[in-house]
């Protein structure tokens, strides 16, 4: 492999950068020449392994555990709650049956595939809370344009569905959603707001949404994960009734919960991606470290050695690593691991011989510097905290750097042409929310925040007239 | 849970055994009411997981790595090769499109899913090997009836396919993953017999099947695994070519592999279960050793404390365990952790405590004895190899005592009504296999042993023409 030249800037043109890191760092391949259809590659797959790993513990933590339902859900099971299919209908892919047979759906979302089934498990409080999730792709016919990763016709995630005695116990479960949602993108390094979504807004068959926004490079958002309380919207139509404790017939109170698997992975190559490549912290990286040696002549012994002598080192601290022995010069492969984004490379040579040193190289940094070979386990130790640490921050900031306050409709349209997240007064009514989107080519309320506190402090930004909430306006994808 | 009486015996009506397990053992709900597609609940889950992990792990040691094509695949690609279109065409689960649009079939195998893409990765030999795999579900329009795990719709397996740079690279891989499938097996205590499909019998375009058979407890044998030498037959008309050292233009030689892990979960499940339930050694078993405390009154302290330090201590040893403190009697405990196929039991009693030992039961002999506390780890490390080597061994015992020579029609009619697997010499001709069906209700011409090699001894059982090799016959499911 050759080093070429570098990405272009992700932030003035993201479009271009994230189709090139995806092709060049082997993650998509776009030609399977079915619209809204991709391959995932190898070095994607080891990503998404590693995301859906990190949600999975975290699921079963706290008391779900894995199921698999049939990918085709009958319509008749789809049309069951009245909201949930208008909402869904235009998108569904139908297989071709036979006049007079069953029509089959291709699952969306698996509500409607689930909620038979629970109301044959449920009967009796003692069956509650049942909280189960499946680790799947479903299939939805967008119809706007596609974009690998973050809008396709099939993508990777995980839904969990759970039911329970009443409201409280459902409401609880969407803010534990919300908790390991939090957690998981932490891990991730990954900075994000958690909105409450406008009624027009909501999942179709829900009472309330809850969703996670993160914050690309062109200044749009992107939903990565949505909860649901889904109230007994559908345990009315599905009949999933239990007996409580005082022997009285009730519906359960549902809430189901989409962390989006393939978003979640486009968010972490866009957000911590730059112009040379992939960059990923410890947690999501397959190779965590690569050790690059660089023999010459008469110490090649010394050096391949080292290396094997490094690479035990590595395997007995459980980090994840390889050596690269290939015959290419050590530019081409410091090209590809930086493109890669393997967040520490070693560097063994004459020098590191004679002096019982390593030299290392963080990738989010691109800082390179020498260590005592003994510090190593130390090192990487704080390397491990501190590269997230630093993923975190500078996602943080350009998030919190991003919002901006505007109180009338002249700061509104000017921040809007800066491409800023938005925060304003709002009345609430969606004629409102239907202009801003004319005016503004596309921002859209996203909703009231919930992870912090915010209190009207003027009258609509749009309107002028009373404002109901304070929320957050952005362009989204 | 009340004790509930034994399940019927397997052998004489596995049938009905076998439903009963699936459903007392909360494997599987065949009432999702579409036919062949069934729900897989969390205890089958758990038991999926730890088989695909084994099969992945042993695939990424032989140098494949994972990626997820697309579920739908265009018909045109399906019909490029012509033996493989005609194969699966009654099969193929179409979608429902628009009158002029491409049609889409769900993905029955993935063999012109992958292909098209192998042409645009493959140009040199320095591209080759290449070795992918995706694990997921594929679906075929099975019109037989239909049996959760053994014949549905909708199936759970790995598929590798693999591209050469010549046949004897192709041939060598075959053998790898005859190697992997036994390494594999054996870790899930299966016997099995390995096989050379007929030529009516191959993988639809391939050029020689081997397929793993395993011997099911009402006599049938059970495909759990198969993989193909393709040759140039996908190669050619998907145009994969590269070039080689010579710089000449060649095409690649395939395999493709798929271990059918519902399949293999089937067979665990009907090998080794009982009519107490199931019975799982300790590497598929998602809780090695449940902790059942037996308090009483005045030491009710005591058996809860040393319950939680016998907890941490296999906690420390990596052992997956559960501790049972639900307020159900022992018995129902007892017979609720059989059932699931828990392979250790520990017994926590007011006797144990004063005489400083453990009661121990072992799921697969149903041997219940004392051994002092001191031993734990020891006798766990032990009783994952015994119970592993008596499970195995028992599979083998009746696969080798299943399996009989015959010399002629007499013989053959004979053994077939006793369930037999039978092994005789063959002339190779397609019409004494029909012969053979019609005759016998329903025995098939298996193939020809490739893990033993057996001579001829005689004259075709069936027309007593000259023999052209040995064959394994049995019914199958």
């Amino acid at each position: 492999m050759q080093p070429e030249k570098a990405l272009p800037n992700k932030e003035n043109n993201f479009s271009e950068w994230y189709s090139e890191i995806l092709e060049r760092a082997e993650l998509t391949d776009i030609r399977y020449n079915v619209k809204g259809f991709i391959v995932y590659r190898p070095n994607l797959m080891r990503l998404i392994n590693l995301i859906k790993d990190e949600l999975e513990r975290r699921l079963v933590e706290k008391g779900h555990r894995q199921v698999l339902f049939p990918v085709v859900i009958p319509k008749s099971y789809l049309e069951k709650e009245q909201q949930h299919i208008t909402g869904f209908e235009a998108q569904v892919f139908e297989l071709s049956v036979e006049e007079g047979e069953e029509r089959l759906a291709l699952r969306p979302t698996s509500e409607t595939a689930f909620y038979p089934m629970y109301s044959l498990w449920i009967h009796s409080y003692k069956d509650l809370p049942l909280k189960l999730f499946q680790t799947v792709t479903v299939y939805r016919k967008e119809t706007k344009a596609t974009r690998p990763l973050i809008r396709g016709r099939e993508f990777f995630w995980i839904e969990a569905h759970d039911a329970f005695e009443n409201l409280d116990l459902a409401l609880g479960q969407v803010f534990e959603d919300v908790e390991i949602t939090k957690g998981a993108l932490r891990k991730f390094g990954l900075a994000f707001i958690v909105v409450q979504r406008e009624e027009w807004d909501k999942f179709p068959g829900a009472e309330k949404t809850f969703a996670f926004d993160s914050l690309m490079p062109d200044g749009r958002v992107l939903q990565i994960a949505t909860t649901h309380y889904l109230g007994t919207k559908f345990s009315k139509p599905f009949e999933i009734i239990y007996l409580n404790k005082m022997g009285t017939r009730e519906y359960v109170h549902q809430t189901s919960f989409g962390p989006g698997i393939s978003r979640m992975a486009a968010a972490i190559i866009s957000v911590h991606g730059d112009e040379f490549g992939l960059v990923l912290p410890f947690e999501v990286a397959s190779i965590q470290v690569v050790i690059v040696p660089i023999p010459k002549g008469n110490n090649e012994k010394e050096v391949l050695e080292k290396t094997s002598e490094i690479g035990m080192k590595l395997n007995k601290i459980n980090i994840r690593f390889q050596i690269d022995l290939s015959e290419d010069r050590p530019g081409s492969k410091f090209y590809k691991w930086e493109l890669a984004g393997v967040p520490v490379r070693i560097e063994i040579g004459e020098k590191e011989i004679v002096e019982k040193t390593l030299t290392l190289f963080r990738r989010d940094t691109r800082k390179r510097w020498k260590i005592m070979e003994a510090d190593l386990e130390k090192e990487l130790s704080s390397l491990r905290e501190l590269i997230l640490d630093n993923l975190l921050r500078k996602a943080t900031e350009r998030l919190n750097n991003s919002i901006v306050k505007v109180n009338n409709k002249e700061e509104l349209l000017n921040k809007s042409k800066q491409n800023k997240i938005l925060v304003m007064n709002f009345c609430g009514r969606l004629e409102c929310a239907q202009q801003l989107k004319d005016e503004t080519r596309g921002y859209e309320i996203r909703g009231r925040r919930i992870d912090i506190e915010e209190e009207t402090w003027g009258s609509c930004a749009l309107c002028g007239e009373k404002s109901e909430k304070v929320v957050v306006v952005a362009r989204a994808f």
